[in-house]
This record gives C-alpha cells, sequence and structure tokens, in this order.
C-alpha cells in the first residue's frame, strides 16, 4: 500500500535530500459479468471488498450468496506481469446485473454521488434494510472515544499521512473492521465490502467512523449497507444531512477531542 | 454556499440545539451540445467557470474562443423553480465535442483520474501547452507564504469547515484567483475555467495552490492547464508523482507553516 519516492525536504530554508513513503494509488476497474462498470482510483488491497461493497452501495447485491466469484483480470503491464487493476465479478444465477440505465449512475457514483433528487429518491426505494427503525443506543463519550481508536488502528496512516480511513464499530465501541485508502468513498466500500462477504449483512447496531468529511454518497453507503449511524471527523454537507433526517440515520460530525454535532436522530446518543 | 441546519452540540458531556451552517452540495450535470457529459457534486457558484475548467482538464477546449456559450438548463422542482444544476455549454464552430469513446473517460475523471497506463498516455499526448520547459523561478518561502494567503482568503471555509479551496498565485505570491467547493477537483476546475474564460490560457509562470491531498488527477489537471507548479498542503500519491516527474511538473507536498517536501523538478525553487 505504499511506495518510496526521493523527496527534497525543505525546513527553514535548509534542504536535503531523501526517500520518502507514498500512498499507492493506481486505477481499479470493476467488471460485472465481463462488462466494464466502473472505474475507481483506489489503493490497492481488499480489492475484492470494494468490489463487493461497491456492489452493495448500488443496490446490486445484498449478501455474499449474491455474488457467484470474483476474479482479477489479466491487465498486464509491457513485461507481461499481471496489474491486478481490473476485477470481474459474477453474480449468483438469479440475481439481476446492473441494466443500462443505471450504468450512468454509476459512473456519476464513484465520483461523489448520485443525481441530487433522482438519487433522493433511488436510495429511498431501493433500501434493502431501513435503518430509521434500527434500535442502536449509544453513548456520547463511547462515540467520542472513537477517533482516536481508529487512528491507533491507522498504521499506514502514520507512514504516509495520505490515507482515509473508514472504521466499523460495535454500539459498545469495539472496533468489528478497518480499511483505507487514498478514496474516502473506498474505504467505505471496503468496509461494508467485508461485511457482505463475511455474511454480515444488514449491519444493524453499528457504527461507521471516517476520517475525513461526510458526502452524501457516504450517507448513501452506510444506509445501503444497513447501519444506522455515521460518524465523521470533519464536517457534514448539507445534502448529507437531508439525506440522513430523510433516512432516519444519526449523522455526527466534526468529532473531535469530547465534542461533536448531532445533525439527526440524537435519540440514539440520548440526545434531543 | 452555505446553508442553516438545526443541530445538537456536545461538548464534555453537555448538550444543546442550535444552528449551524453547512457547506452546500448539489449535483451539477455538464451538457455539451445537449448531451449529457457528466455529473459531479459540487458547491453551487462560479458554475460557468466549473464547466469550461472541466472542459480544458479533459482537453476538449483550450481557450475563451472554444466555447461558443453556456448556459443554465432548465431544472425545476417540484413547485417549478429553477434548480440551476443542469448546465449545457456549446462549443463554437470547429471545435471538436467529446466523442463516444472518451464520454467513459469523462465519468471515471469526475471520480478520482483516469485510468492508468492509458491516462497517462492520454495526458502526454493530449496536453496542449508542455509545463516541462516553463521557467518558473520561484523561492522556498514565498511557497511557504502561500497556505496562510490561502487560507486567509476562505471566508466560507471559515464558516463550515467543510470546503476545499484551490488558489491560483503569480511566482510573486499574488492571489490570481480563488475558488472553493466540496469537491477538491471541482475547485480546481473552476480555477482554470475561470482562467480559460478570461483568456489566460496556458498559466504559465503560476503555482496552484490546493488545501487537501494532490491525487493524479489534480496533477492532470494542472498540467492541462499549462500550470508548472502545484503545491499542496498534505500528502501526494505515487501516482502523482509519477505523472508530475514525467510531465516536468513541480510537485511540492506537506507544505506546512516554513516545511515542504518537493517531489519533483525542485529545480524551480532553486533546489537540487
Amino acid at each position: 500500500m505504499t511506495s518510496r519516492r526521493r523527496v527534497v525536504r525543505v525546513v527553514e530554508g535548509v534542504s536535503g535530500a531523501r526517500p520518502d513513503t507514498l500512498t499507492v494509488e493506481e486505477p481499479l476497474e470493476i467488471r460485472v459479468g465481463g462488462k466494464p462498470l466502473t472505474i475507481t482510483m483506489r489503493t490497492p488491497g481488499h480489492d475484492f471488498d470494494l468490489a463487493a461493497g461497491f456492489l452493495v452501495g448500488e443496490g446490486v447485491s445484498r449478501s455474499s450468496k449474491d455474488i457467484h466469484s470474483i476474479r482479477y483480470c489479466a491487465g498486464a503491464t509491457a513485461d507481461g506481469s499481471n496489474t491486478y487493476n481490473v476485477l470481474d465479478v459474477v453474480l449468483a444465477d438469479g440475481v439481476a446485473p446492473p441494466d443500462a440505465s443505471l450504468e450512468r449512475n454509476f459512473y456519476t457514483t464513484s465520483s461523489c454521488g448520485l443525481c441530487g433528487k433522482a438519487s433522493l429518491d433511488a436510495v429511498r426505494t431501493t433500501a434493502t434494510w431501513p435503518v430509521d427503525g434500527d434500535d442502536l443506543v449509544i453513548s456520547p463519550s463511547t462515540v467520542a472515544e472513537l477517533p482516536d481508536k481508529l487512528r491507533t488502528a491507522q498504521l499506514v496512516f502514520d507512514r504516509t499521512g495520505g490515507l482515509h480511513a473508514a472504521g466499523l464499530f460495535s454500539a459498545e465501541g469495539e472496533l468489528l473492521c478497518l480499511r483505507e485508502d487514498v478514496g474516502r468513498h473506498n474505504a467505505v466500500d471496503k468496509v461494508v465490502g467485508w461485511a457482505a462477504r463475511e455474511g454480515k449483512l444488514p449491519l444493524s447496531g453499528t457504527v461507521l467512523m471516517v476520517s475525513g468529511r461526510a458526502s452524501f454518497e457516504l450517507v448513501q453507503k452506510a444506509v445501503m449497507a444497513g447501519i444506522p449511524l455515521l460518524a465523521a471527523v470533519s464536517a457534514p454537507s448539507s445534502l448529507a444531512v437531508d439525506l440522513a433526517a430523510e433516512m432516519g440515520l444519526t449523522l455526527v460530525g466534526f468529532l473531535r477531542g469530547t465534542s461533536m454535532n448531532v445533525y439527526s436522530r440524537p435519540d440514539r446518543l440520548g440526545l434531543s
């Protein structure tokens, strides 16, 4: 997940060359039944989770049984070695492949969300497990401990400073799964995909903690996986708050030290 | 660019409701000649710059003359008011519209970059103004002042904490253009689009400063606009460094206080 490069480091006008550790960013093309579906720039590692989680977010698959197999396709460099940058997902019999009309949304989702009103509708209609009725109860003090737990678990983050993290926690604040990626949405897909492949969907009663902002897309991915609480270190957007309120997800932002903002469904934290 | 919502604020176990200011995030569909090209989640404002800059990044347009007109299409809410979330760009006579084979790249670019080897090739072949030979010279101390200048200019950032910024600076460290957006790549598109519409392309001798990470995509957008130096507050990815080295762009990362890392072409800062 990391790579070494020469860098000239300048501190207070004094410069010197040294090796530096960088986060690896490479393209991954996800195909379904041989047909290209999306390309995302990701940090290699947990690619099968990434693909499985992406398909959960899009409403294509709901459990490990919906996916027959995932394999790397040949994608070769000049010297013939596999680049491991193309994946093919074969869906199980009876699972509808994404159709042509969905395809456009897939491309846009991999950017930063679906298209406004239409996609709010789409999430509402395709959400497999409504999170609105999830009876998760968690104390604000447990939530406040999550960023430190996430950071402690992020070994690679300390080495490059360039990775986003997503962590899935139990209501007691126990870390269930941690994934990192150069892209925030990929880290979340990897967590959801891990759960899907482990047969753990829906993720009722769990908390998803992300290292950056809470965008519309991350709220959507949480809802599609049945996660009732999304907590972020930084700010949410207006559309993220609107979707969270509409779907009944608890959205926590600016989670730093002992303070946080709760934007929707504060009742799960015993607040009103 | 901001919106108010009710939030429950918790500090050291004490909670209280108050209004909070959020960054607005809304979808924008960009059409060319009436044909949908891409959808991006963006902060409304400077939408024409965003569309113009996106087309520069894709190699479709190179100057203000390549675009005949940009206008908002009707995109109405239930009560009939325009949502201003769909734009149509009419290209000038003789300017080739993006063809079907490019279309896929457009979708992926709006996510986080083009596809690996193929796109490295694509940038090399379509780059209109090689930055390799740009004779920009700038002192490390001038570069070190850019983050503060950018932050000072970011009024909205102070209000929501949720916006990425991109600032274009002269070699003397003078701010030429500042744009903000919920998406890092959109902020850069808005800066480049501003320059394109003002007839300032190529942006030889300038510096682009971004508030977050330096991804592959941002290096590509800088190169396509003819910008010879990209500086970022946070880490670059491996692919960003590779592309910068290949194209002859000076890439600066971890620009904080008086320190920075120079990943490629340090000669423009008088370093070796």
